[in-house]
């Protein structure tokens, strides 16, 4: 099952190259915040860079609902007993979502820190998110994702003053896994930090 | 796979059975505070009913040092690759935890919405916690879980004054998949509603 999700993989790789289209497979933890980061970049990128999103979940419509109206064209993909995205679901919505001018392609995966991590859709890069409510060890314990994410988001950091969240002791869990990582801090929902996670969008989108 | 767990859940079953345990199985997403809960339980429980604990994590025995010296047997099972316990494990692990005094087990799940509703593990009820920061719609997103829970606990509601949360919308998307969901809102770190989940707790230890 993974050698033939990781021939696809390689077909969607090539699919997107050839476009110079950069796709970004959005992993986190259920209620990390996924929608509402994505919600916020499709708004600060619009008219600036052209984007697209495939996004997934086990049952309903809501995050492409929530998605829809920013610009940008929105697919949704029900999983139904699946816990991840793979990459033949994905090749089949490329032609469909991903327009002649898009630049940037977000993937929304499913909420799940473990079994998405497993599977290549051929995207350039993973991003991990990391609500700080969910506390300071996640990185060790879950670490398959967090090895291989290019970039880590911690989440939700508006809530800090009500949270007895440790930040050193999370980056040690971090460099633990991960010693290179690119951690940024953000909250979706005031704008704290949104500024460097779309400069590091714009960055890869001029590539 | 399904078929050989079932077996060995089947035979966990009779096991407790037999000595009058009662098994609870504790899912939720990463970072919903199973932990922090069954360290507060622990507490609340010790002298009155005797308990064990099995922890699962893919790595790290965080959580079993955590729940250590609050009066339990608490064992760790680490899954390495895989996203959620099974009925084997546990069977291996059950002589070696469970004394014979035990009333309560409480089997802490790898921190997952989806891969751990599926594998019944001989217990009597499974235990959906769901985080009031993780929003509102969880429930119809990832139902399975939610569908086959004996009780489901709203965490963190002493965060709700700095979130944007609505009750409303949450008991729908529950409604919606378990009409006759128990739900019960706590707070483990203040000691909110904590008081209504003991006496939960008892209920059961005493049948």
């Amino acid at each position: 099952m993974l050698a033939k999700n990781d021939d696809f993989a390689r077909r969607n790789r090539h699919w997107l190259a050839r476009r110079g289209v950069i796709a970004l497979n959005i992993i986190s933890a259920p209620g990390a915040g996924k929608t509402l980061l994505l919600e916020r970049t499709l708004e600060a990128l619009r008219r600036k860079v052209p984007c697209a999103v495939i996004t997934g979940d086990q049952y309903t419509d809501n995050d492409a609902r929530r998605l829809a109206g920013k610009g940008a064209r929105v697919a949704q993909i029900e999983t139904m007993s699946a816990c991840h995205l793979d990459a033949g679901r994905i090749a089949k919505l490329l032609p469909k979502v991903v327009g002649p001018r898009v630049r940037l392609l977000f993937i929304e995966n499913v909420g799940n820190l473990v079994c998405p991590a497993a599977f290549d859709l051929g995207e350039h890069a993973k991003i991990a998110l990391l609500s700080v409510t969910e506390g300071e060890d996640k990185p060790e314990k879950y670490p398959a994702l967090f090895i291989q994410a290019g970039a880590i988001l911690l989440t939700k950091v508006d809530l800090l003053p009500h949270l007895q969240w440790d930040r050193g002791r999370c980056q040690e869990s971090l460099r633990h896994v991960h010693p290179a990582a690119r951690v940024m801090e953000v909250s979706a929902r005031t704008g704290l930090g949104m500024d460097g996670w779309v400069q590091y969008l714009r960055g890869l989108a001029r590539r």
